[in-house]
């Protein structure tokens, strides 16, 4: 294997999802697909990584120094929907459920990684709320230790504003069945059980 | 989600064994890593595509038009390894047990895929295990039918030459266990038995 293989391998394989063996595929198949992906792939990394860049305003990845979604008019901006990572947010928008406006926090709070409050974005988000006509910051933050710590953390800092401060439901995911269904799930889904539509 | 990078996730996720989550997976760890990983991955993906090819002898990858191994003087050249792909020339490599020359074939025979003689490197070889010298060729292909069916066809065309042709055994696996050996390999490894040495 040549070292300029070896190389490429080896960076291949530290991306997540990959190992050294899945990287070595991925360097044959691309040497097989070189006009069609491997050219193609490597000048788009380059674009990206010169181009892309946080958004000013909610932390989004965009090529604009404001995203796409803050630059949106037709969203709906007494709405803003905290996330963790930007992957969040992108699940967020493939399920085309919300209209509002996004705040990347950039992590949770975490004792264990040493993440403190000042590490992640949380005075820009409370300077946001403060604007006139902010009426709901909806918690997407994961249903962890670290993902609540963090959501309570918020709450507290946002409690003087005159806002309501919401997170998502806890309960069984669709599709889902009962006895596959962690306890904790379980003790929340009972919890908060509603009334049956007809 | 921006245009550039749902594109970049679209050509991530081409490659084996990444799919559509792990390729968006990738692009935020690549742009979290852009300096040390994402840039650098983009130069040695253009450069490694302009730079290898197969090597005119034996088919390997290399940067230059004879391969490294072609090019070893230290390397047995009496024998010759055939194999399938060059992925397969690595595995032997990284095995370090073998250290005559290589052939790789671009595939196996096969019927289902409409792959003949013709779209393999089989009369290279012929030419190449012609030249005075040359005591074995090893098939190192597949145990498949069309592996074993590509191995029956090179043996035929090598048969008129002074030379060993020869196949890797069949067998137990090192490290494997009787219970979850198929009936086929179980039926190999006892018709290959050899004295046990002590």
């Amino acid at each position: 294997m040549h070292g300029s293989l070896k190389n490429l391998a080896r960076k291949l394989g530290r991306l997540p999802g990959f190992g050294p063996r899945s990287a070595r595929r991925a360097v044959l198949f691309l040497l097989k697909n070189r006009d069609q992906l491997m050219l193609p792939l490597a000048a788009e990394l380059h674009d990206v990584a010169s181009k892309v860049r946080a958004c000013v305003e909610c932390g989004n990845l965009d090529i604009n120094d404001n995203c796409g979604i803050c630059d949106d008019i037709r969203r709906d901006r007494s709405r803003i929907c905290v996330v963790e990572d930007v992957g969040d947010l992108w699940a967020m928008e493939r399920a085309a459920v919300y209209h509002g406006l996004y705040h990347v926090l950039g992590g949770t709070l975490s004792a264990l990684d040493g993440r403190g409050p000042d590490d992640l974005h949380i005075d820009r988000l409370v300077r946001r709320a403060g604007v006139i006509g902010t009426e709901e910051v909806i918690l997407a933050l994961s249903a962890t230790v670290d993902g609540q710590t963090t959501a309570h953390y918020i709450g507290e800092k946002l409690a003087n504003l005159p806002l309501n401060v919401t997170r998502l439901a806890h309960g069984m995911p669709v599709g889902g069945e009962l006895d596959y269904l962690d306890d904790g799930t379980l003790a929340q889904a009972l919890k908060a059980r509603a009334k049956l539509e007809s």
